[in-house]
């Protein structure tokens, strides 16, 4: 129900006001970031974004509390789990060849 | 260089003894089962894989030291991870409506 694209989905909108801009700068569809919001505001018990579908310009959105909440708890999931995993990173690294130890990196 | 796909992969191996039985069981053609082998076998320093190409029966394969350790290291690295971010699964579910709390199941 939450994954690396809808979290990122939730942080373009927090960050850009608009789902259709949200989306453009992940190289989504605005029809895509469109179902993946709607799919995040029906699974979860309160809406993570609210929006006014917009005329001309386009619509607005911006996080709901519960969105800002979900968000921070995601990341804050992400940050336990690379370090809770750093040993194991740092040691599958050690076995492999030189140039290709860019496990870490992958970002 | 290591995912779900190929440490499910390595586990087949190691349990059927077969590069092809074991990309069957994940419903992987032969040939891309084959291919992921050989990228394991190149990012790391030892291959993981052993195996000879079969005749009629087909090769036969299994996991060398290296790839023991690789896949005992990334179960580790799995469970650690399960174990540091449950408390935000936990909070992540507690956020969803009652019928979808089923992130903890993924598997």
């Amino acid at each position: 129900m939450l994954g690396p694209g809808k979290a990122d989905l939730l942080a373009g909108v927090r960050d850009t006001g608009s789902i259709a801009a949200a989306g453009r700068q992940m190289g989504m569809s605005y029809k895509r970031a469109w179902s993946l919001v709607e799919e995040m505001n029906a699974a979860f018990a309160a809406p993570l974004v609210q929006s006014s579908r917009g005329g001309a310009g386009g619509g607005k959105a911006s996080l709901t509390e519960a969105g800002v909440r979900v968000l921070a708890l995601y990341f804050r999931l992400l940050e336990k789990a690379e370090t809770a995993v750093a040993p194991e990173v740092a040691e599958l690294e050690a076995l492999l060849k030189a140039a290709e130890s860019d496990m870490s990196a992958g970002k």
